[in-house]
């Protein structure tokens, strides 16, 4: 009997989810939701069942746990809880802030309803945190230090697209490699945002635009970019879509901490990702498997990666896993 | 109410406990048990109580989790299942192959008596552990690689003082970097033993003895150094003590994997450690608290890191865990 899996929201994410399935055989596609056109989706497997968002109430039966791929600003404050009155669900919320209220939301629906619903699963949130988690917990006396990119970072791809002349916008936070390292030698530097990251910026605007003043709005954006030495790239298009429709990833949280009398330690955790949304979805897809397996434990309410028994993660039997893992 | 912990056994990682402790303000320590004569042990701290090991079952009542420090090779295979019949334990059984043979002893004895016990913390088995099962089940295809060192390994080091005519010996396990690079670079290397680490060996011997024989009888050794590149260094028992008692260690666990389209995925943890039994101390304690709330939610039996929520590590609330780490 495999566990039967809904996909709401078929982006990037959803993609990646369907393909992460094909790997997990204890596993199995029930049905894709979309609040576009069903027969719009590309998918290239008539065997995928694809309905419209406002279907899923009427397969309740048939789906053990939902896969949410909406984006975190306004789709899954609205959808996870809503659906967890439904379904055990798991969804990738990523802005940080929110979290508490999020969670707030998601484990009274839930609760209510006894399902298992299983927020910000990912990379950060999600592996950096429970990295954040396990480092801490073991070394109390210590910095944390996190690290992005090279990577795009839609945050701030997005905020540069909100000034009036531009077009589109790509934006690669990168970190120093000098500062990391420093990190890496257990020296605890102090270090401000800017020390930490520099931010460049592939901006197409449109014709005529005043370049210096976009420039410079982006240079000084507060929070944004003020902080950052920042690079602007100016270009066509065709050179943005040629060029920097990559969605690799990655980063590296490290934590610096002292036991004893003075014996540092430092321990380091980093990913490097081809494909931002597929490693999240890989993700996505093995909390699954642990929703469905709290939920027969006889759990509800919401949870996150920081609750889930690591055993829970993986189709192996635990008996495997001490033996071949441990 | 603090958590109270014992301590049982007290070399490097009992030592190591007692340090990691006072780390922890949610724990407090009950008492130190000994095979030795108590009062031979130089405790810089009056406060600490010392009894022997035999009293243990006298104090039921005042320690919450039992941290056991004793050798995998013969203490704890014997001390684990028994104190688990009154405790709730930890220990940091470290003896890979065995790891089955010692939970089904240990999940019987806690099991009839209601304890929970979590055996082979610490970081291999333990942290490294974790980081296998996390990346195999985020990324079910791909490869697996773990490199140890440069740090001294017990198992090889003693192998070396059983040969005749050695008094002492030190054994570095360095990883080849080559090797640990093509890992990293997603390449999937296929790697022998030999391709992924080498020995070096330093050793006192006897007046008089046959250095030739005994490079030989070490560089051939089956399982141990045949398969290596090693290299065998004669040194004074002075320079060994003076430049050889050092106990930092590490290592790194990488997965490399693939998704999608042939996206490729790197997963890299790594330790550096100034000082192993430290670290390891560190895990135990961190473990402790976990047992002490697996037995409340009313868990018995042996488990595993494996097996624990993350957040159990961790003397915070889940609410300070969600809000700052996650």
């Amino acid at each position: 009997m495999s566990i039967r899996i809904g996909i709401y929201g078929y982006g990037n994410l959803g993609r990646g989810v369907v393909s992460a399935i094909k790997q997990n055989p204890d596993m199995s596609l029930s049905a894709i939701f979309t609040r576009r056109d069903p027969s719009s989706l590309k998918i290239n497997d008539p065997a995928i069942r694809v309905l419209r968002a406002e279907e899923a109430e009427t397969m309740v039966d048939e789906i053990d746990v939902m896969i949410l791929c909406g984006g975190s600003a306004t789709d899954l404050p609205v959808q996870t809880p809503a659906l967890s009155r439904l379904f055990n669900c798991v969804d990738s919320f990523d802005n940080h802030s929110r979290i508490p209220e999020h969670f707030a939301a998601v484990d009274e629906a839930a609760s209510q309803t006894g399902h298992v619903t299983l927020i910000s699963c990912g990379w950060d949130p999600g592996m950096f945190s429970l990295n954040r988690l396990y480092a801490s917990a073991i070394l109390p006396e210590g910095n944390d230090y996190t690290f992005w990119g090279k990577g795009i970072s839609q945050g701030h791809s997005d905020a540069i697209r909100r000034i009036e002349g531009v077009v589109d916008a790509r934006q690669y936070t990168i970190p120093i490699e000098d500062a990391i390292n420093s990190v890496r030698n257990g020296e605890n530097p102090v270090l401000t945002a800017g020390q930490k990251h520099t931010r460049e910026c592939y901006v197409v605007v449109e014709d005529g635009a005043d370049k210096a003043r976009i420039e410079n709005e982006i240079k000084t954006m507060p929070a944004y970019f003020a902080d950052y030495n920042t690079t602007v790239h100016f270009i066509s298009a065709e050179e943005l879509k040629a060029n920097h429709s990559a969605i690799y990833h990655g980063g590296v949280v490290i934590r610096s901490g002292k036991t004893g009398n003075g014996n540092n330690h430092v321990i380091e955790y980093s990913l490097k990702l081809d494909s931002n949304p597929e490693f999240t979805s890989s993700v996505l897809v093995s909390c699954a498997r642990a929703a469905y397996r709290l939920k027969n434990d006889g759990a509800k309410g919401c949870k996150t990666m920081l609750d889930i028994p690591p055993a829970y993660l993986s189709a192996a039997p635990a008996e495997e896993l001490r033996k071949k893992l441990l």
